[in-house]
């Protein structure tokens, strides 16, 4: 079960003609959210893999403790990027739909370019 | 006249195949540029003005001091996404287009979603 997810249903693309304070700053914190390598790294596996990912599978391919896969996992999900399913004893993560297609689309400033 | 762009350059999409350290370090540093919500309303300013924009008409514009307008636009001319052109006392701002194509690409997961 995943909370409501204000920050990513108010974002709004850079190039929409009045972005007022409030669009400016869910929209910084959705890109705050992957301005790390490791959560680039762990969206970049979830991404890519053919099903949701334990957590337990990111420890050793990413080369970090628990906690930390834990912290970068809680800050995604926070942002609204990755859905989190408990089973059992682990979480497992997958994609948001609804923020990788916000996310496409806060970031294409083709039409306003250049 | 504007200096080489690793960061923009070697970043890759977040839906990557394989995503090495400094792919996932260098696609980082481009989101974190744009995770602060004075730098995504400078984008967004510039991205719907119809020519380069006077670091002068920011300051108003956005209700910031000139040192903080130009802190911030160092940011970002710095990860590649601005162009910045000197014009007697003031310099202009524009969006780099290898920038903004990089950008949509590394933001784009739809073809791995969900």
């Amino acid at each position: 079960m995943s909370a409501a997810l204000p920050t990513v249903a108010c974002c709004a693309p850079l190039a929409s003609p009045r972005l007022t304070e409030e669009e400016a700053s869910a929209t910084a914190d959705l890109f705050k959210a992957l301005g790390d390598p490791a959560r680039v790294r762990i969206v970049n596996l979830i991404a890519t893999a053919s099903a949701a990912v334990c957590a337990c599978e990111l420890n050793d391919t990413l080369g970090l403790s628990q906690p930390t896969v834990s912290h970068h996992l809680k800050k995604l999900t926070d942002a609204g990027l990755l859905e989190r399913e408990q089973r059992g004893k682990w979480a497992y993560f997958s994609l948001r739909r609804e923020a990788v297609e916000k996310l496409a689309s806060v970031a294409d400033l083709k039409g306003a370019c250049c």
